[in-house]
Formats: C-alpha cells, sequence, structure tokens
C-alpha cells in the first residue's frame, strides 16, 4: 500500500498532521465557536425557496463576480458600521474567510515574501501562509493577549512584512484591539494589513470596527464572516472590505467562478433574515458574560472577550481537564497557549453542562488552577 | 483613487488582467461547454428539498471530510467505468474542478518545482501553477491536436516536472488521449500526472478513461467535474480520483470546512438523479458530430472532438468572425490556436443559430478559410 511519505509531496509538508478541531459526534459540542441557535422553521423554508428559484439554471455557471451578494454584504456592512460608506465595489466574498485569507496570501504574498501575526491568534492564518509559500513570522501579544500600539510598531519595523494579520476580536483569546493600535500598524507597514474581524458582531458596547478607518487606507482589509453570529457556519461565506483596488488584485488570483449560484442565493437569502440570523447575538454576549463572571468566581484566570467564546485556565494538564470533559459529553476546544482551554458560548442549558462537566473533570483530576 | 499598480502585489501579477470569458448577455450561448439542458422541475424541487433537509443545521459547520458525498461519486465513476474498483477514500471534492487543481499544485508542486502541459490546453493549468508559485513550462500537441507518446516521454524526461497536466478529451480541441499515451507519461515522469478528464462523459464510443489505469498507479490523478456533461455547473464540484495517499496529501492543504453543506447536498442530491442529468449526452454527442461534419462541409478544418465543444478555422482574424457572431446575438469563444474558433454544442435550435451566424459573419467580414 501507498502511504503518504512515498510520494513527492513538497518538503515542507513532510510530517504535518491535517489541521482541524476533532469531529466528534457529541452531546454539547462547544468547540467550533458556532452560534447554537439554529435557522428558525421560516429560514429554512426561505433557503429552500431561494435554492429552487436558481436551480432551474443550474446547467448555467454563475455570475463570476457575485455582484448582487456583494452589494448585499455592503448594505449590511454600513447598517453595521454607520458611515461606513461602502458598496459592492469594496467587498468581496468567497467560501469561507479562509478563502479570502488565501486568496489575500496569494496576492500579496508568496515565495520570497513575509507575512508577520501576533500570537496567541488564529492558527489558520500561518497554515494558509505556508501553504501559499509566505514565510510566517511570530510576533507576542502582551500577558493579557492585548497589544500596545508601541510593541505593534516595533515588531513590523523589524520584520518589514508584505502582509500583517491582526485579529479583533481575537481567537482563541476574545481580545477586542483599540483603534490605536490597528493605526499605527497601518502607519508603520510597508505592505497590507488584514484585520479579522470573524468575530466583530460579537464585540462589546463601544468597541468600534476596523471598517471605520478603511477610507483614506487602501491598504487595508477588514475580514469578515457568515460563520459565527451570522449562524451560518455551512454555508461557508467569508468576505472581506476594502478599497476596489484591492479586490482588482484579488481578481488576478481567485479562481474563476469560485463562488456557487447556490451559495450565492443561501447568502442574499440568509442577509435578508439578517434580524432573525443576528437576533441571539444579545443573548449569546449575556451568556458570555456570565460564564466569565461564573469562571472568575471559580477562581480561574478568564481572558476578557468579546466574541463568542472563552480562554480560561490555567491547567498544568489541559489534556486531561479536556478529556474528562469529554468523557462527560462536552467537547471544547484545546488550543491557544499552553494550560488554557476555550470554551464557545452555547445555549443556557449548554453552559450548565459545560459547568457541571467542568467542575467533575477537576474534581477527577484534582488539577490545580 | 488607488489603482491595482499602487498596492504591492506579488511582481509576477502585475500587467495580468483577471482570467475569464465575457459574461454578456445574449440570446444564444456557446462558450463555456455548458451542457445546455436545465435541470428537470422534478429535480428543481428535489434540489430545494435537500437544502431544506440540512438548512436546519446550517449554524453548525459542514462535514469536513464530505464523506458521503465521495462515497457517493465513488459509485459514479464505478457505474462510468467498471472494473475501477473505487470507495470514497479513493476520491476527493472541492468547489469546482479548479479548487482541485490548485489542491494538486499546493501540495506537490510550489516554488521551486514544475509542472508541465501540453499546448493548446485548458488555460486554466498554466495560471493556477502559476498562481501557487510553481513553475510552468509548455511542450506542444502534434498538428492534429493528438500527443504522440514518444513526444510526451521525451518532454517528460528534458523537464523532469514534478506535476504533468495531460487533458483528455482536451480543451480546447476536444482530442481525447490513448491510454498508451498516459501510461508512457507515467513511466517516465518523476512526479504526479493529472490526467484532467472534465469531458470525459462525452466521449465517443471505446475511447477509456484514465480511471482504469489507477490502479498500481498511486501518481496518478484522474480530476473530474460536475459542470459539463453533469450539467451543474452552477453548482461548482469538481472531483477527482487517487490512490488514498494523494487525498491524504490533499488533506494538509486544503481549507478546513472548503466544502458547504449546501454544496454537499445539491451534489448527492444531483448524483441520485444522475441518469436525469445524464440523459442528454447522447443527444450532446450526436449534435456535436453533425456539426462537426457540417463545419467539414462548409470547408472549414475541426479538430476530431470527444467532447461538448468542437474547435475549427482557419480564420486569418477571428476576432472579426466572433465579433460578427456576437453581433448576431452568438457568443462562441476566441480561444486556442491563433486563427481557431472554438463552439460549445447547445441544443438544435442553439446550433441552427451557430450555423446562420457564422455564416453570416464570414461574409460580412470576408474572411478566408
Amino acid at each position: 500500500m501507498t502511504s503518504l511519505s512515498d510520494l513527492p509531496i513538497r518538503d515542507d509538508l513532510r510530517g504535518r498532521e491535517p489541521y482541524g478541531a476533532p469531529q466528534l459526534d457529541v452531546p454539547v459540542a462547544l468547540n467550533t465557536n458556532e452560534n447554537p441557535y439554529p435557522p428558525s422553521e421560516r429560514l429554512v423554508k426561505a433557503l429552500g425557496e431561494a435554492v429552487m428559484d436558481v436551480a432551474g439554471a443550474l446547467n448555467r455557471y454563475p455570475d463570476r463576480d457575485a455582484v448582487a451578494l456583494r452589494d448585499g454584504l455592503a448594505a449590511f456592512l454600513n447598517a453595521d458600521t454607520p458611515g461606513a460608506g461602502l458598496t459592492g465595489r469594496h467587498v468581496w466574498a468567497a467560501n469561507g474567510s479562509n478563502e479570502i485569507i488565501q486568496q489575500i496570501l496569494q496576492a500579496f504574498g508568496g515565495h520570497g515574501r513575509t507575512a508577520l501575526g501576533f500570537e496567541p491568534s488564529y492558527s489558520m492564518h500561518p497554515i494558509i501562509t505556508g501553504v501559499t509559500g509566505t514565510r510566517w513570522v511570530n510576533a507576542f501579544r502582551d500577558e493579557d493577549f492585548g497589544l500596545e500600539p508601541e510593541a505593534a510598531v516595533r515588531a513590523v519595523r523589524e520584520h518589514r512584512p508584505d502582509v500583517v494579520f491582526l485579529t479583533s476580536p481575537n481567537n482563541p483569546t476574545g481580545t477586542a484591539l483599540p483603534l490605536a493600535a490597528i493605526e499605527a500598524v497601518l502607519d508603520a507597514a510597508p505592505g497590507m494589513v488584514v484585520v479579522d474581524e470573524a468575530y466583530a458582531e460579537f464585540r462589546r458596547e463601544g468597541t468600534p470596527s476596523a471598517l471605520t478607518l478603511l477610507d483614506g487606507h487602501p491598504r487595508l482589509i477588514v475580514t469578515r464572516t457568515m460563520s459565527k453570529a451570522f449562524a451560518m457556519a455551512g454555508t461557508r461565506l467569508g468576505y472581506l472590505a476594502a478599497d476596489p483596488a484591492v479586490i482588482d488584485a484579488l481578481l488576478l488570483v481567485r479562481l474563476p467562478y469560485h463562488l456557487s449560484a447556490v451559495t450565492q442565493a443561501v447568502a442574499r437569502t440568509a442577509l435578508e433574515h439578517s434580524v432573525e440570523l443576528l437576533g441571539s447575538v444579545g443573548e449569546l454576549r449575556r451568556e458570555r458574560d456570565a460564564i466569565v463572571g461564573w469562571l472568575r468566581g471559580e477562581g480561574h484566570r478568564v481572558a476578557d472577550s468579546d466574541a463568542n467564546f472563552v480562554l480560561f485556565g490555567t491547567f498544568p494538564d489541559r489534556r486531561r481537564v479536556w478529556q474528562g470533559m469529554l468523557d462527560r459529553g462536552v467537547l471544547i476546544r484545546e488550543v491557544g497557549p499552553p494550560e488554557w482551554l476555550r470554551v464557545s458560548v452555547g445555549t443556557p442549558a449548554e453552559m450548565d453542562a459545560f459547568k457541571t462537566a467542568l467542575k467533575a473533570a477537576e474534581a477527577g483530576t484534582e488539577e490545580s488552577k
């Protein structure tokens, strides 16, 4: 039998494992930051009807430029961030924000170029960077997972990266960045600056979006997704807002017809139902703040969170706590800095199950804090 | 206003134009090799219902490994090519065969590596090769667009490519390769050999598929698509068959959750209706053979075709013929070797319109043959 090591794969891939959280069938899945609230019956019906509306022409290729969808996303962002002033020409969409990030690195990275991120952060940034042949450089967040403008600028000046990733709110820590840090990086960076706002809709009152910085910053790219607050992870729709020239650049590397007619129809329909889909965001924020309070009350260290997950610790043997919880039917994520664990915010019942399982796993494993 | 040239894009992208046939709204579109027959009302309904079945869980991520879909595709290939003996472990799927090709180049190509193709052939092969940082080398088909085993082996020995592309039936010429040429390349090639069979279902009786060579050739990859014979271009579903170790390699570069729950559901439903969807293949083959005969009767040179399009010529100024036909509402494709044009096989009414427009455009432009 042939094995992977017998094949002539790229040297930098040898010995690697595929990325991805374990896909386990468990009663309580709090590991991939999904929105726990499913679409309503009304929306399910609307999605099916939207697909029927386009299915009669599925023998034809889709709109390669997804114009109607991009117009809809621009309108959504303008409502999210008053004054953003975006049009469909400022927006680009792809199969998940992973594909958006890959397209950015294909256009602005590649062999001989460098991308910089501030860890701990979203682990797909360095992985996609590597797959596109771009060199990855780690810088680091502060002790409290924030990022001081001075420290960020120092790292940018040292490495002069072609692409900088700033994640706000940050995954897996939940930390939002002040605009001052983003502006300082924009001023110092010689290349593109990507602000990954996958969790932006969960940010606390008064936390601004980097969308407000787009005007006058043609090297800024803000990425978003329908997978988190928008409760459409199964649809795989990521998008970005940027200067139209950035989108002209991505057109040179995008695979033609990358976004199916079905995906475009489903995403447009989801936008039309954004009030329903985002209706759970307030509840999820309250649940998040409650779980932060509960964990702190239990004596844990907890990172401030502007997202729909919470990073907490510390556990000298986090794997045993993670496994102990999984044995009790609650799947969380072993990710981020050593000794920390991440839990997605679920329904109140799921968070009760989380609390019970955590206490039991800790007792069972006699972990110190 | 910022323009593309103001942005720090990769040097090799500077001055490039985005790939893609013009998306024009014309009465008769015969330019992208779509199947002209739309899904039936029964299938449209089934597709909508399939999406409703999964839409209730769209807040969750899809099956990252698309296991059920891959099983269905394997069963389809086993029916297409008796004796292929494939399972879901031999099959991989992505958003169009373009994404399949990109993943292959990401795993087996990249900086410092080379991909070889035999032109004229599918123009996305060199484009995706370039985007992945792989070096592209052209070899050439024979005068009649075929490929002699000896000539193919000579090119492989000279360039020692990491990836070889063989397209059969070839786009834009329609030419199918004999298995002997593919076997000769497999024996000589130091790396992976990709046989792009996007148009395989249209091949004439007795023309074998490279699927029959998979057993014992772990460096062979056969790619297919639902966009052509399968009449599902709008769904964007490409796939491949290969040794399971090849799929292990692609798992290292694929974007996690690249294939949406909706795409998986739509493609599975299409497979269940494959008898309907492929029902037009016989008709399209007959129409193709008729148009080949007609064009030859008109005194044109025409490449033998095992696909759903026909390459014909020669026109010293093909642009004027192309434009003359477009002015008459018939859009064909200006692609392939200079002086040749490509027409997709449409319905009988569309082919009548093609004949009329071609004769009028030739008369109008007084082209010689």
